[in-house]
């Protein structure tokens, strides 16, 4: 039962321990010396490798190699490099969040060489470690059986959390619509917790209220139980800047929703919110203000 | 340990069955005979009355009195009639959802008359009777003491799931807040499951992918459970009318937006969605039918 | 032909001007005696007063006295004032931007002293001086009649550019959607411009272009010419700060929207997004950020 | 001074009367015969072909190809068999509405062969006719040169109303982001306009009030001009279907947004609204109304 998987970071590392924990022997790639040695210091069924070539030379065939890195040139180079080092009957996992389109080029690229494919979208964030990842497969069905007995051991349970959705790319398509979710959850929460804290003749303690909401409301939910383990510690979040990076996942499902002329308005604003809290619209602000002071003679706020 | 339950519909009635088990004494009222004679039939700890002033009047002082009846004409004139009925230190509750603002009206208008009020924003659903309900109280201390033995009865368990959020009026501000949230959270699963459901290549099954994102996924919540347990029985919702009412609580937590000057771009999307979903943009659709016509030429659409 | 103007800034001094040059006997009541001071050396048909009494106590009978104050307690000082100042059979229009169901109580509460009440809305900003204002007028038929003559005199011409639009309020209902048109229309703009300057491998030059687009374009408009009057002079807007103002219309349209059931995405978002300029969504967005960290462990940026 | 267009739609027909009444020599093809037969008649300078290699063949070197194909197969076909028809030196203008991106590409596949290549961005519709075309050029300053003379024919003036914006794509982008405007001020508009109609106590006449508004507002637009030309006819436009088509460039600019992580959101709400119009959001309001029951017990409406 041997697995590599390339790229140790906060999500692969994590999912080979899992993996190592539950009895799989893990071979695994990351360019810094210091998470292999973390890695096989704490675990004995892992293995490190300082090279791709290395791994795939020592990894039993046929061989499954599950990708964990960020989506573009990264990766691009590893699916090149896989193409050539390993043999018919290998298959390639790509794990990391990537365009499902993508997904679906390299399921084809991959099979001209004679080799298999999976995409796998996998949800849990550090939190998956200890409470397992819920998987969304995507591909044929005997390479999605040669992984099985592997997703048995990081989802919840062999019985549940994970699912084999359909064709190559319908397990990232799977899990793009899951994060576009999450992105206006979390935004319907912040909004939420705004005019909490805006309506100050009231004085509400928001941590207090996030707990109470964990039990028996309608909008009790896995992030309402992260809200409350931080507000808990910090209810006015004075160090933190309103600055919200977006990943490739939110703008993934907006294009998707445009191509295919599904209206996602809570979605989509939810990824604006982030855009315009990283200055990205204050040319429009400015326009707006020049515009005011044109017409109606209003003064305007200098930098 | 008495009260009075004035409004046995969904809430109300399931709320009094829940008091009812828990030990205490109710007093109901509600227009419908048959809604009275089924719960005290069901319900050894329960009472019904045909008139609010003979409830009243039945009532031991100092008597506890709580209303789950619609914002608006009905509540209001309920309002009056207990302020002519009962006697300095007794107490409202009004447990509907009901604007704020209103809730501060009627604790000055009671406590003018020596009678005190609590709003108790409830939530829970249908599923309340079974779960325990949430409760955000607001109101003077004292009002506070003298129905927490009854909302510990109603929440979840005695220590948890209710809360004290501040003065008169804040207890349905918070489950404004709350619903407004939820507002946003349910327009932002319907969007996703549309997108999943749009992609027609892929031929995803909606049902099994809602049950596996339970386990273990950044979305996980009440409301996917709820999802997922429809969706089992149903994947195509071809018998339902794509038409959303709204109740009061999306449009009081965007007024309140406005007024206090915040942006809630996705609770005021989930809103308008359900406007639109009602025909209420077809006038606006209709004028840009008609603008394209005039400037390009573009062919109308006829009804 | 004898007018009052109470409130002499940007819109009620403009409007003066254009009133004495016109023709009419203009009776002026401003706090400030320079700005008194200045009409009065402009414009031979002008007098200033130092007080509303004195004002009143010189206006010919039956009087016209026109306010241009800012909504909310000087406006309803001056309202209050008037009633105890003014005749059967004078009239009182309100010419600045008022919710237009304050001009429905302000009709109500003078008719009850005989006096005659004009809601006015005024389109125009500063150049309405010179090219004339737009007037949306609400009230009863003789009110109207009564104002006539100077209406025809602050119209771009006598028998174009105002309006009776019916009973009182509904002038500055008039007004406050023409506004909320205006604000969806200057971020459609703003958008626009903002996408060609993040453009930056055309580099293309945002003066000509809003020049050109003057010129045959189906977006060609007042707005547009403004922009490019503006942009001709300054394409970097670099000394001006991201901060934009709203005033009450905005917020008073979408109000109304949502009690009329009526989905106004664009001009809501044109308004939020003014909200988000000014820093009212920073703890919205720190709130993402602490949620961001928990589940994903991504970095937050501090302050 | 000869050219060609190839495609006499609605816009291609009429840039091509007004460049034969500049006195262009004009060569036109398109599929309609009576298309054709109809310019020859009605334009002395017009000269119709059944064929793009008949056309090419009669047309003197160096020769100008303006494009006016819808997007996608026609276009691109035509694309193709253009480089096998036409000699170094000669020039293909696309003037119809293409994504910016594919512009580009075509400019480098026609440097393959030697052909020069413009994109022009045009504005106007169907009165571009009598008032010219607002046009907005990309590529080398050479191509620009060479097609400059009919520009200037088909601008509204030779000096004003055309510009040239950047590189190869740069017109189309501009034009992209013109549409976009437009989607966003049409919307206002449409939004605004439905305000007046539903506060039915005050029985508006929005036919009055638009062509009100033309004279002296700040929104005065030929978008305005449109809506009051048409109102004037029919204020309740009873006979339409509120169902609004969209063409790429709504889309196109929403999907430039994302890529450049510039916010949208009146511009993306304008198009969203569209989308919802067709029905597109239906199953997205069956889940709302499934989950409403769900928890709430609330009664579903049926089909």
């Amino acid at each position: 039962m041997n697995i590599a998987i390339i790229g140790l970071g906060k999500m692969g590392g994590n999912m080979a321990r899992r993996l190592a924990r539950g009895g799989a022997k893990v071979f695994g790639f990351d360019l810094s010396a210091e998470t292999r040695a973390k890695l096989a210091a704490d675990e004995p069924n892992f293995q490190g490798f300082d090279s791709v070539a290395k791994l795939v030379a020592s990894l039993p065939k046929p061989r499954v190699v599950w990708l964990m890195l960020p989506a573009g040139e990264i990766s691009e180079n590893t699916f090149a490099e896989l193409k050539t080092l390993l043999a018919q009957g290998d298959l390639v996992v790509d794990g990391a969040n990537a365009m499902y389109k993508d997904s679906q080029r390299h399921a084809a690229e991959l099979a001209e060489s004679g080799l298999k494919f999976v995409d796998a979208g996998v949800s849990g964030g550090v939190w998956g470690l200890a409470n397992g990842y819920t998987i969304m497969l995507g591909g044929e069905k005997d390479a999605i059986a040669q992984v099985e007995r592997f997703v048995k051991l990081l989802a919840p349970a062999p019985d549940r959390g994970w699912i084999h959705c359909g064709p190559a790319g319908s397990g990232h398509y799977t899990k793009m619509v899951h994060n576009g979710i999450e992105y206006g959850m979390m935004q319907a929460f912040a909004e939420g917790f705004a005019l909490l804290k805006a309506k100050e003749d009231f004085n509400l303690d928001i941590a207090e209220i996030s707990e109470v909401w964990r039990h028996g409301s309608v909008i009790r939910s896995w992030l309402l139980d992260l809200i409350a383990g931080t507000l808990a510690e910090d209810t006015d979040l004075a160090g933190l800047a309103a600055f919200v990076p977006d990943s490739g996942e939110g703008r993934w499902t907006v294009l998707e929703s445009i191509e295919l002329g599904v209206p996602t308005p809570v979605i989509t604003q939810a990824l604006f919110s982030r855009f315009s809290s990283r200055g990205n619209d204050d040319f429009a602000m400015k326009l707006l203000s020049m515009m005011r002071n044109a017409f109606g003679g209003h003064a305007v706020a200098k930098q």
